[in-house]
């Protein structure tokens, strides 16, 4: 079996992330070997969704419409702006229904090692928003990490540079929820103190 | 987004084996946002595979051709059968180099967790190989887990009551080479003292 169509299937599969050869090799075995239906539906699946999903050329969220739903809609408050990485982190936001502006997907966050630099982000349509849109507020909820707290700098360095009058915030460090203060890192314990709020 | 394309995506990716709801999104947003032309080319290589791969009628192998190139091969000493469990493990054994006989691929092994029965392994092809070729020797290669032990005893049962004159004999059980005993469970040890060999 030198470069049998199987061969390629791994390959293409083992390049997706969180997979690896092995695990890739094991799903073509499975699809192969439990049903060649689901092979050809996936297919089949994945040529729609390459036809007919579309990344909206205002916000960058996915959907089927270009601009999204979100974008689109009259019920959004549209002089809050919320900034997050990725397309996921939009979502995580939707489903807590909470928060009832609109979005910016910059596509990642800066990072050293995996070398994000301001340019792979989508910063430049950030800045087009800003000159054409009213907007008042700006979340910016990136994660909590290091390479989402620099480009959390870099973003309100960008924005405070030509917008001294938008107010920015970012989302409260502290205790998840439900968390319990035994099983925490320093780090978060040390953040929540400094953090603590009068009651 | 209530029905899109990319809804179907993601549940036809977290139905494969390892995945699950949120590792499919995340695939399913990296191929969306990373280059829609990898979309494209992994569903023409499911058809590709689906189309082309065949399961070989006899030993249950996965080929091109059927016949499988093992079954097929004159090289190849067809009175030594190896019963494995599935294709990753025939794959795992050609790998060695060290084995020239031909396999019989069972489909799974016996498990009352799973609800795996005999009749759903390959056990009457298994039958009929047994009356149509002259097999002299049978290795059972299954795992070194209640299922796979349960298995090779059944099987054992199922040859030795036609054919008692077939050899049969399983994996050895023991250290594993370049293995510390210190990191080895308890049973491991057992059974490597218990099958100690002279040296």
């Amino acid at each position: 079996m030198s470069k049998t169509p199987f061969d390629h299937l791994v390959k293409q599969f083992s390049l997706l992330p969180g997979l690896g050869p092995r695990s890739a090799k094991r799903i073509a075995l499975h699809m192969l070997t439990k049903g060649r239906g689901s092979m050809i539906d996936l297919a089949q699946t994945l040529r729609n969704t390459a036809d007919q999903m579309k990344i909206c050329s205002k916000c960058g969220n996915l959907d089927m419409i270009d601009v999204c739903a979100i974008c689109a809609s009259p019920k959004r408050d549209t002089k809050t702006l919320c900034i997050i990485a990725n397309i996921g982190d939009l979502w995580a936001i939707e489903r807590t229904h909470s928060y009832q502006g609109v979005y910016h997907v910059l596509g990642g966050v800066l990072s050293v090692i995996d070398g994000v630099t301001p340019d792979n982000l989508n910063l430049s349509d950030l800045e087009m928003r800003l000159e054409d849109e009213e907007i008042e507020e700006i979340i910016l909820a990136l994660s909590a990490t290091v390479d989402g707290q620099t480009t959390a700098h870099y973003v309100t360095d960008l924005i405070h540079r030509r917008h001294n009058q938008i107010n920015i915030s970012r989302l409260a460090h502290g205790m998840p929820v439900g968390g319990e203060l035994d099983y925490l890192d320093d780090g978060t314990i040390m953040t929540a103190f400094k953090s603590r709020r009068a009651i």
